[in-house]
């Protein structure tokens, strides 16, 4: 918990944010204090809710000048609890939603930090231009949040994370001034990529108010497949066939498990099971190419050689969009899925893709001798080593008693990545529920690293000072 | 220049160095003592030539302890001036050759610094895979120059820089310890991404000894066809179109202008021109991709709108691989072309593609109105900005004369590249020859933001420190 802010600091923030810029009111703050899965609640002594990059730079200005602390907050959607403050000021980046320019000469789109990723793909979609990071919390997830972050989702695989997509910044530093980094260039070397050490940053070294965003051409076919395979390996092999079979353009290659497709079709209304007989894993597949027709065909190329190889168990192509469509609910709603089955141990992990079908083993293996009855719901995304690994206690267990093992079973998953060279947050971050953990990972020289740099950049430690190092 | 190197430093880096792993010898250092332009040439006391990451620690180690600077080098090709050193310690990396891992499940290919970009390129051959960044030295250029300059070359359009082919490195740092960052995953949320920071760090924040390089997948179509055009404007139009087409498959699109084709075909000896009548401007255009035939059909779908648009004013699709290596030698070949025309101003600038025409415009007015007579000899990488904008004397001027105006008319081209929000290195890196230059276009916020970050890590500026800011 931070020391309490004097009450002059708040006086001055209010000044500087001026009438409607600021609130104490405790309706208006509740949602911002709450996640949404209620693994954290938090206080603030204010909201800040600045208009403007001036506004954002004012507030940090007077809290840098005082040494008091802030967190930023996007759209509330991290997994983490790196945006619920403890006593900071909080301070939100919803005003700041103008899309401040769309050009398809450069194909870059400037986004303000409030704006979400739904409305920046629309923005793209009306210049016939796309922006393809992907995921679930679309509607809600704001720019600022996921460059922060280094948003990933299911397009990772042939996109990139957020840092791939990102040509430029503007930041308010941790001492109030502003760095204005909105460049539009595919090529710069003029020292330091100052932009790549803000993305990621969970907010602990400025906070992002505007990004310069790549755009893409739209792609004109487009091809999804549910297919059945007996083993992680298979899929892994698969994935290997599919790229050399599209040259590069698979878009998504996820993998569920048996338990997680059983859980969506019984738990999500309209749910349907994609293949007559549930084999044990479903990979879902999209391919995507201009060609008109080339994406099915690759398709059809890939199910015939992966039905010949014998990988390929059973397969469903989606016939129309909507099928598409329905195919993708059973992946995007694994998680709510999970939801009626009770308490859930969730690790979000990432190991180089040769190790997933080892890691799957050994961790499966290992969680079930020491927990008897834990059913394992894995699913993710192949093509980047990531998967959700999540563990639901048996149908008979008390929450209470499996969400108490939650932190041992965590160490223990943990441990079987790191064995495999991987990571303990692939995408959602560190925030404060796994700093401490990964710090214990990091070599002493690669932790010193990271503290220097903070240190360099807030010497007072006044940005989210409770996430990361 | 550095101050003298006290004695009592050689002899320790002569012991921790071992027979064999250093010389003073001025034959063994005269190559690499010289930039292979004769632009620069420098002096050192000693030549390290470690075997090992454990020799390369141990030298930074002792300069670290000692407070003695040290230039690091990979092959030589720098064009900046940053690989001579001016009384520092030379450390080459050129006995760092190893290969150390090549992985098609993990599509990652592990190399030492001291390997060049040729022999990455052949390892991946081997296994069926592809390692995209490709540029003209790539038989003498280095992985650890690569990776400290962010190396771009003719495929950025499509693959990115080096900083998007990396996914691990290994780093000495300046106090002499190792930084084991030579991870394979794809998605790792878990901390400031330092990889990002060392790379295009040129050498200023340790030395890189080893990479993770990202592969992709072998292409089976590939078109290459060389387009004339009117005005620049046209070209970019025509890449518009180009990355509509295909989809994004557009590997290269390069522009050379009417003088620099001429040079090509009149000094390259087999050199031929490509089209009847020469145009003002000729894009070198390569499409690619995984189907077969499919590089080929689009090039001429591409041509062909080209042709009905009128901004193709005519066009010559390559038959053979041979044809295809003909017109990449035109590109290729356009600074070796120049030399037999006497001196050049070179100027490697980055303006957003929007404003490539408006930048071509506006610098050919100034130059040619300030300086009577000379012949502007621009091309480079529409598709990311990329301008190597040089400047030849008239045929009948004093090189000297022309020499002595070089850094009076970089200013002039160097302030218009500003005026449209452009980068005065695109892809060479500031070097010695660029640092001050640079500096002076920064924000006193930026300036004052890298200089935070290298104090940071290297408090006593012995990493290359003539070089960034």
């Amino acid at each position: 918990m931070t020391a309490p802010v004097p009450a002059d600091v708040i006086s001055r923030l209010k000044a500087v944010l001026g009438e409607g810029g600021w609130s104490q009111d405790p309706d208006r703050l509740a949602p911002k204090l709450v996640e949404w899965r209620d693994r954290w609640s938090g206080t603030t002594p204010l909201l800040a809710l600045p208009r403007s990059v001036g506004d954002v730079a004012a507030v940090i200005g007077v809290c840098a000048s005082s040494q008091v602390a802030i967190t930023p907050q996007g759209g509330n959607t991290g997994l983490v609890g790196g945006q619920i403050p403890q006593g900071e000021i909080l301070l939100s980046l919803e005003r700041l939603r103008a899309i401040r320019a769309v050009d398809t000469e450069d194909d870059v789109l400037v986004a303000e930090a409030g704006v979400t990723l739904a409305a920046v793909h629309e923005a793209a979609l009306q210049v016939r231009r796309r922006f393809p990071l992907s995921l679930a919390s679309e509607g809600s997830a704001t720019i600022g949040g996921l460059v922060s972050t280094n948003a990933g989702g299911v397009a990772v695989l042939r996109y990139g994370t957020m840092r791939q997509l990102v040509l430029g910044l503007e930041v308010v530093l941790p001492n109030g001034e502003v760095w204005g980094g909105l460049k539009r260039l595919r090529k710069d070397n003029t020292g330091y990529d100052l932009k790549q050490l803000f993305i990621g940053a969970e907010g602990t070294l400025g906070v992002v108010t505007a990004a310069a965003l790549k755009l893409f051409p739209e792609l004109a076919s487009r091809a999804v497949a549910i297919a059945g395979v007996a083993t992680p390996r298979d899929a892994v092999a698969l994935l290997g066939e599919a790229k050399a079979i599209t040259g590069g353009a698979v878009e998504s290659f996820e993998l569920i498990c048996r338990l997680g497709m059983e859980l969506a079709v019984r738990h999500i209304p309209g749910a349907r099971k994609p293949l007559e007989r549930a084999p044990p894993w479903y990979v879902l597949i999209e391919i995507a190419s201009n060609e008109a027709g080339a994406a099915e065909a690759a398709m059809e190329r890939l199910l015939e050689a992966g039905m010949d190889s014998g990988r390929v168990l059973d397969a469903a192509l989606a016939q129309t969009e909507s099928q598409a469509r329905a195919f993708w609910a059973l992946r995007e709603n694994q998680s709510a899925a999970q939801k009626s089955e009770g308490a859930a141990w969730k690790h979000d992990i990432a190991v180089p893709v040769s190790r997933i079908a080892d890691f799957l083993e050994t961790a499966g293996t290992e969680l079930t001798a020491r927990y008897p009855g834990v059913r394992i719901d894995a699913f993710g995304h192949v093509g980047d080593g990531n998967i959700h690994y999540d563990v639901l206690g048996s149908p008979d267990a008390d929450p209470a008693v499996h969400n108490g093992r939650r932190d041992e079973a965590a160490h223990l998953v943990h441990e079987i990545v790191m064995s495999f060279d991987g990571s303990i947050s692939a995408e959602h971050g560190l925030g404060t529920m796994k700093t401490a953990e990964a710090l214990a990972y990091k070599s002493p020289v690669e932790a010193a690293v990271q503290r220097a740099i903070r240190a360099a950049l807030d010497p007072a430690r006044i940005m989210n000072p409770r996430v990361l190092f």
